[in-house]
């Protein structure tokens, strides 16, 4: 079992990750001393592959365990979801000594994170992703949010776990398109980090497609470690440091929004949101020809979408400038100075931002 | 303007007290820099007293104004109608350069901090209190919050205000039963953390209730160093000085919720509580009889009820089982030892407990 620190002082926290760990888990939460009564926040499908050994494991370590299904949809990440699963939690909270675990995707530990950073003004919670999407970003760093019909992520509160515990094991189960959307994040990392990380997907994407526990927990690990460190060092995005992590994500979520989220996956819009980022960043002459050719290679490879199809450009703009990143009328794109390095860079022209997105696909207006 | 700081280091504010120092707010919010568009949050009828003149100030110092009104009852401190905000927020947010103005009592205060705390994972706002229960003391201190069905204050945040504008010339418009609510705080204060302020109450009890501007001046200012005092030192209530705050509290919060929120308001429920307290600790030996008696008497002299009527007793008791305040099965209270001298006492007897309650009222069962 490897260990991966989030160093935030008195909210510091330690990341377990390994194959087959979540058995331990009830162990691993009875040593933290956060409470006596589990709260699994999962959805159906979740809870008939993992629920009982879950439980199994919690109740072992002499803990008391409930669970709560949402529905596995981006719909459950709502108000008034988080309003029917705080109404539960009151009235289930009797011995007041309850701790939230989230065990599923980014949906699942958004709202779950949202929902003990509300309850009694903030309770302890635990984070289990069973996505590599959430394995590698959203359970780690404590951003939890609910969605408004204006906009993802519109509301929410930074609020920390306590751990996280990530079985790659747990990824066994998803299907091809689910591991390729968390692909497209672990791409990311090497993008803005570690050109080694890069190097290793390139060398090994055979290996991580099928589900090799020794490539998927190398990959975990290193992604986990590179936000535990930004989120160490820029917890609130105060500095332009976690802003960092928005690589791909500006477009990302813009193309996501102008498609009503149905067409493309989180993953899936990301990587078009990667790829329109690096021909800004060609454009601006912040990175070579040779390098864009080698990341829409490895988007390619890992099954991503290379082309945009079938939402409209205006669209996309008009939202992109909805973006929260989008600050007092200057948009902020996180650019690439290579494979390895990213910055972020104010008050892009518009006009390469089009041009951009005009070549990454086809558009019907 | 007599000004107060709650020292919390990067999220340290200011308290401005005065009377008609309201007509100022522009200027101070542009000086604090925290945005360009005003979006205040009020009910219909402080919108009509003070709408107009607060529009003012803000437009003259080059700010935009949006006002939201909600309904001027507890119910209005709810999840649904926080959504509602929130939508309505999210529509209005288009220069991405807003903060939030809570102009009202208690549960503007309260909803809005809380609408602020989660928007966008926080924006900054401003209260400005109309009422003297929230002047001394729901504005200042961050504890934002919405009620569930299952209790009051259950889902919230702790979320720090930028500043604080305390203009007591806007108590004049309250009537006789919300400034006796208000008083019910102000003599709490003085029972906890200061006798000299006691004393004043007592001797000036004719000033106070007729609006008297320099003595309204004189206990809120007087109460808002307190609780600043308290708050710089125990923010998040992690040592028992903010649970000295909530002396009077316990049984108060049980009673409001006993009589579903209806027959007693929040400082009434507050002075029953208070005088259930000092009965415990009288019970305790902790407090003298004479204590007691100029308690019950200053109590009454405020316009206070000294007897609980119309509620069930058993009903009380168990509703206080549930107070947020009951820790993993222990039951918590703030004791008095003097006049100006308060401490927290856990485990106290549930005989010893009836019997106060029982004392201080008639019951149905």
């Amino acid at each position: 079992m490897k260990r991966v620190n989030v160093n935030l002082g008195s909210r510091s926290y330690p990341i377990f990750i390994g194959a087959g760990i979540s058995v331990r888990t009830g162990r691993i939460v009875a040593g933290l001393d956060i409470g006596t009564d589990a709260y699994v926040i999962t959805n159906p499908l979740i809870q008939k592959k993992y629920g009982a050994a879950l439980a199994a494991s919690l109740r072992k370590a002499g803990l008391s365990v409930r669970f709560k299904n949402i529905a596995d949809t981006e719909q459950s990440k709502s108000l008034s979801t988080a309003a029917a699963v705080l109404k539960d939690l009151a009235a289930f909270d009797k011995r007041k000594h309850i701790f939230i675990v989230a065990l599923g995707g980014g949906v699942v530990g958004d709202l779950a994170g949202f929902v003990a950073a509300v309850y009694k003004r903030g309770i302890p919670y635990i984070q289990m992703p069973t996505t590599l999407l959430a394995q590698v970003d959203s359970s780690i760093g404590g951003k939890t949010a609910v969605d408004l019909p204006e906009g993802k992520n519109l509301v929410g509160a930074f609020y920390q776990p306590r751990a996280v515990i990530t079985d790659v094991a747990l990824l066994k189960s998803l299907h091809a398109r689910q591991l390729r959307q968390g692909l497209a994040e672990v791409i990311k990392y090497g993008l803005i980090r570690d050109r080694q990380l890069f190097s290793y997907i390139e060398n090994n994407m055979r290996r991580i497609l099928s589900h090799d526990q020794a490539a998927l927990t190398h990959i975990v690990e290193r992604c986990s470690r590179i936000k535990a460190g930004i989120v160490s060092r820029d917890e609130r995005e105060k500095k332009s440091l976690r802003t960092l992590l928005n690589f791909g994500h500006t477009i990302g979520h813009a193309i996501e929004a102008a498609c009503d989220y149905c067409d493309y996956g989180h993953g899936e819009a990301v990587a078009l949101g990667m790829l329109v980022a690096a021909d800004i960043s060609r454009q601006m002459r912040m990175l070579g020809e040779k390098a864009q050719e080698r990341i829409t290679r490895l988007i390619k490879a890992a099954g991503l979408p290379i082309k945009l199809r079938g939402v409209s450009l205006q669209k996309i703009i008009s939202i992109h400038y909805r973006d929260k990143k989008f600050m007092a009328g200057k948009n902020r794109f996180v650019l690439l100075q290579a494979i390895g390095k990213a910055k972020v860079v104010s008050n892009v022209s518009l006009l390469i931002i089009q041009q951009a997105i005009k070549g990454s696909g086809t558009f019907n207006c």
